[in-house]
């Protein structure tokens, strides 16, 4: 009964989507309801988006418990098809993005600051998200989404819906924490763990703002790519223990994109004193040795995204420096071959999902 | 023969001192020499002496290969008996310190930027440091020492010598991360773990820099205490879940004192958003959730004592606020007994030893 109940919503909705409908996380098609136009919001008609490892994580019920139907995707682009009575940023036509979050109180000490990725209440997420009307909320590998403005950001002019997407949610991720610590003065040196969608725009950020940038990878199998495409100056394979040992104390920053478990240790060894590690990945566990901390007055510490305004501000400076993704671009109907993928690390950098040319 | 080397050694040298021979840690009397007043030294009587926990981990050779006799102690002062022609800043007679460190490039970044104690080319240990001379440094439980000026700290006018002790390591080393991440903002929210040495000079700062203040310990036997002498405004026992869980996202930063080992978690949780955690204690590992340093960008950092500006810095601040740390004078004759009850966290909340009137 309820699966003919499910089959009914699936052929009744103006939104058409590919949704997981368990723990498997298979993503089929699926069809089901947005809400209407509010005088806050703008709708967009999407044309892209971004397959974050938060899509696996979501679906197969990996981060908190899921809600079936879940619909993936929280790097959204597209074009603006309506806005409400109060909207002045956005007019129709315009290119936007919509990232990871949808809702927060914009009322707390850190809406208030822009900061809503903190929001006191609770930030809404756009995947499997609580929204203040009590409806879960529904990602980007469908065909348009109604969001409230303030969660909605301008693409800078001329810049590729296709490579946009990665922006919202990838790119975020590992800005936010690098203009946090400072990780933008020239001249400095920046580690980077993991060569994956995160690393490989740390990577290009760090290039950006001018600093020497040394990966760390798993295997060899990037390194040419690494040295010619994104200007890395040095790749390091982690397990190569002597190349490790060679660089005690010569990072000022390190920032571990790995998705994977790994030691901790060998990399603060290889900070400076007075360096700062930054976890934007998701190991299982963090293990280290307290000397590792206190010899040296290292730091480690972590970031999920960040806050709208600089979410804005990133945006802007990836289109005033043309600073792109790497992406390949597929259709919906590769979407599950992709996170597979996604887990074996075989994507060079990110899948984006063409859903205006193959969704409908 | 070796031994009877070594009772001759005993017996030869200027100065007294108590000295551990071999990894029971055990302390007997003992007589070295030291090195004559350089241009550059100043020479001091010591009248009091610390009792760190580094006093243990040295002497039982549990921080790094131990030379016997080695003789703990670096939390030194006393009274200035005789300086280098090239001194100026201390004169015979002038009340004097010395802390964890006595010796350094003088030459490098750190260095020149009074950061002494993370000296490139590294800082010379007070205790079992090989010294440029080629010498291991001896420390504190002993009638005088020799030392460069720049790592002889001027105590304040009318600050008790007995008192003046702890200030040179236990208070220097929550004293330096306190103000790097700036925990001396009035109206903030500071935790402390552990109530020792280290804890209470933490409180006792904390409540100089107009800090609410919640301690955390593993027993309620020094509640009364804490609250009527140290003036804390919550104690927390650590194994009490419920109340733990009640603290969630209520406090701005928590320094960790805590020697043995214990749970990180339940305190990251205890941290607001971009809260820090500062380490100053010695647990033998570190583990936590990834997840609670990425959401709410929390920060695990630590620290180990101070450089030579801020360690006069600290003093003053102590003298110019009457800041006194609260000990326990005992006789060098005690020292045995004191490093045991030490380990034993029985100690409220620094041994002092009396050097001048129990050695000799």
């Amino acid at each position: 009964m309820t699966e003919n109940l499910e089959m009914t919503s699936d052929n009744s909705g103006n939104c058409l989507a590919w949704a997981a409908r368990d723990k498997s996380g298979f993503l089929s098609p699926y069809t089901f309801n947005r809400r209407a136009v509010g005088k806050d919001d703008v709708s967009l008609k999407i044309t892209h988006c971004g397959v974050c490892y938060a899509d696996v994580a979501f679906t197969r019920e990996k981060f908190r418990k899921a809600i079936y139907p879940l619909v993936p995707g929280h790097e959204i682009v597209g074009i603006v098809e309506e806005v409400g009575s109060e909207v002045q940023r956005f007019k129709v036509g315009d290119h936007v993005g919509v990232g990871t979050y949808v809702n927060s109180c914009r009322d707390c000490d850190f809406c208030n600051d822009e900061l809503e990725i903190h929001c006191s209440n609770g930030v809404v997420s756009t995947i499997n998200g609580l929204d203040v009307d009590g409806t879960m909320t529904k990602g980007g590998y469908s065909s348009f989404i109604v969001v409230h403005k303030r969660y909605c950001y301008k693409i800078p002019e001329g810049y590729p819906l296709s490579l946009a997407a990665p922006l919202l949610c990838a790119r975020i991720t590992v800005y936010t924490p690098m203009i946090r610590h400072k990780m933008n003065q020239p001249g400095k040196s920046l580690g980077v763990i993991g060569l994956g969608g995160l690393g490989h725009l740390a990577v290009k950020f760090g290039k950006a703002f001018g600093l020497n940038v040394t990966v760390f990878s798993t295997s060899m199998s990037k390194k040419e790519e690494a040295l010619d495409l994104l200007g890395v100056d040095n790749f390091v394979v982690s397990s190569d223990n002597e190349q490790m040992k060679s660089l005690e104390k010569s990072l000022d920053f390190i920032i571990d994109t790995a998705s994977g478990d790994h030691p901790f240790d060998p990399y603060m060894s290889i900070l400076k004193t007075a360096g700062t590690l930054v976890l934007v990945g998701a190991p299982s566990e963090i293990k280290l040795n307290p000397l590792n901390l206190r010899s040296g007055m290292k730091t480690l510490t972590g970031s999920a995204t960040g806050g709208t305004k600089q979410t804005q501000e990133m945006l802007d400076f990836c289109g005033a420096h043309k600073i792109y993704p790497e992406v390949e671009v597929i259709p919906i109907q590769y979407a599950n071959e992709a996170l597979e993928r996604l887990i074996k690390k075989d994507v060079k950098y990110r899948f984006v999902i063409d859903i205006e040319n193959s969704l409908g």
